[in-house]
């Protein structure tokens, strides 16, 4: 008897809850990580940060990068981890010059001509993500059997917005500008960060990335048409492309903002799960939304922040109003700096208290 | 012959188109206006502006207030006039600290705590806003008669983004800290805005506002639950007072950013149209909406600066995606600084050219 049950012990299959929930299968309990999970709010990525001197090296010094990754897994036993990365090192990849400065966020050398997007060269991209490549398949080596490994990519239109505007703005006036004024010409653009965006994630999936997720956290801005031409459409080339090579692979999308354009673009893009910002209002993705794929999401950062009752509450609304259906717990936008990290270590408790 | 033809067009009656669409009755053309139609695209404001010397000295100056508020319906022949005024006059004249830096927006003496809510006085609204329905009864008498006059003020959820956060911010973080961190405190200075809401519109419609529109700009970053709470609730008590002593007054809601919640603020808040922001899908909102009251909206403003064909192209999808049923042209946000006013005149033409 007590043989038996140490042997049944050491042979237990260790479910994955987040790829569970991404075949839509049931699981013992809804799976959770945050956004940004590695990063400020953390004092000892605070410490790995400083050591790294400038934010890009941190991203492409993979023991760095490793590192960061693991933080918040050793601390808060996330069910999945996310590659610690950015958007922007695609642009940077791709030859134009970035930076990030502090406090004030990426500043782009900014390309707004034809000229300009001639002078980026995809045959650079992978060499020089080396090292990111690296940074993932050491986590497949060091992230607990349970993890999920989750790489990523920014969507074309949000990269765009930083590599033709230079830096973020409140309302991507300097990319919707080229678009509207020679839609074709900044069509080459994004048709440039589709090639350099499957060429990202196709690396990553061989250097072991379990999952995949595309963040469009600008798709909201945009009108209907330009929705569907520079969000849905883009997406769908490298959902694509993704899925012929890799088709277990299970892309989660993020197109930030959407409304009800959140249907459209679940059905035409062909992504497996969709993660919602915090602003969605959940009856209605769990009426017309978690009918067609698995949904991710979408606490307030802030109530992460606030904590106590108020948090407490709306958790309990997310899993009433979604646990019941496949559902990935996190936030509805990025963790932000000045969170408490015993709040997280709470959320994480709660959400686990919750049975599917 | 020739004198039935002259009586008949001295007393042939001026349609009134916005207020013909917002009784869901049938108008010989698609009114149009835009927000923030009087302002810094054009020169003659730009000189009014400078003479004024501060922003709140334009808002509070009743000749220089009427003049920009006339300014774009002699250059275009707008449907409707709205009052040149501010969403933070309300905090202004319940005695915050209010200012506004050239080039950086407001900057208000931030409000956090009950001790500050205390400090603000209802008595003083009306006394003090005296300036602005000064302005409204001159522009009573000085516009076309076939001009609709629209007052405003800013819902109070986004107006209290700006007392409590003393400027704009990407994530209305101070606001929604307070909210979350102790709700009845910040339900205090929901109420106070509420009241003081009901006495600024009250007093538009007493001097001649014809139509009143709430704009709640921040209302899409908002959790479900308290966009329930700080966005529907307290527009419907506007609403409801507004409409206990002007039951025949429309007023016109814009939860920005609202997505599919725009169905639930409709129907809750008792509104007679709603605005849609330029990322709201049209389809979705004329098989959801429209049916419930007339729509407005949604050109992005960055369309109306590049112009050309991508400019026509948005205006052709919305005219048809929404034309045809009660429906006010207008942009998704305001009008920016960078749009050339012969676009503005184009735009005009072409909704006019289009026949409901």
């Amino acid at each position: 008897m007590e043989e038996k049950k140490s042997v049944s012990k050491a042979t237990a299959v260790i479910p994955k809850r987040l790829l569970q929930v991404l075949a839509k299968e049931r699981s013992d309990q809804t799976p959770i990580w945050l956004m940004r999970q590695a990063g400020r709010y953390l004092p000892e990525y605070r410490k790995v940060r400083a050591e790294a001197g400038s934010f890009l090296t941190l991203c492409y010094t993979p023991e760095l990068a490793e590192e960061v990754t693991l933080q918040p897994i050793r601390r808060f036993g996330f069910d999945a981890s996310i590659l610690f990365s950015d958007i922007l090192v695609v642009p940077d990849a791709l030859g134009q010059t970035v930076g990030f400065k502090e406090g004030e966020g990426p500043v782009l050398d900014p390309i707004t001509d034809l000229a300009g997007i001639a002078k980026l060269d995809l045959a650079r991209v992978t060499d020089h993500l080396q090292p990111v490549y690296e940074t993932v398949r050491r986590l497949k080596l060091s992230l607990p059997k349970e993890t999920t490994l989750i790489g990523f990519a920014g969507a074309p239109w949000t990269v765009a917005t930083y590599v033709v505007g230079g830096r973020g703005s409140p309302d991507q006036g300097a990319a919707k500008s080229w678009a509207y004024r020679a839609p074709d010409e900044f069509q080459k653009l994004i048709d440039l960060l589709v090639e350099a965006t499957i060429l990202h994630l196709s690396e990553q999936v061989e250097a072991g990335a379990e999952v995949l997720q595309i963040f469009d956290t600008w798709a909201g801005s945009l009108p209907e048409p330009a929705f569907r031409r520079f969000a849905i459409e883009p997406a769908k080339r490298i959902v694509s492309a993704l899925k012929t090579r890799y088709p277990l692979v299970p892309i989660i999308g993020f197109p930030r903002g959407a409304g009800p354009l959140v249907t459209d673009y679940v059905r035409e893009t062909g992504i497996q799960a969709v993660s919602l910002d915090t602003g969605m209002s959940l009856n209605w993705a769990r009426d017309n939304v978690q009918p067609m794929v698995p949904l991710q999401g979408n606490l307030d950062p802030l109530l992460l922040v606030a904590g106590g009752k108020e948090m407490r509450a709306g958790v309990a609304y997310i899993m009433e109003t979604l646990g019941n259906q496949p559902f990935i717990f996190n936030l509805g936008h990025g963790i932000v700096p000045q969170t408490p990290p015993d709040h997280v270590g709470e959320l994480v408790e709660l959400v686990r208290g919750f049975k599917a």
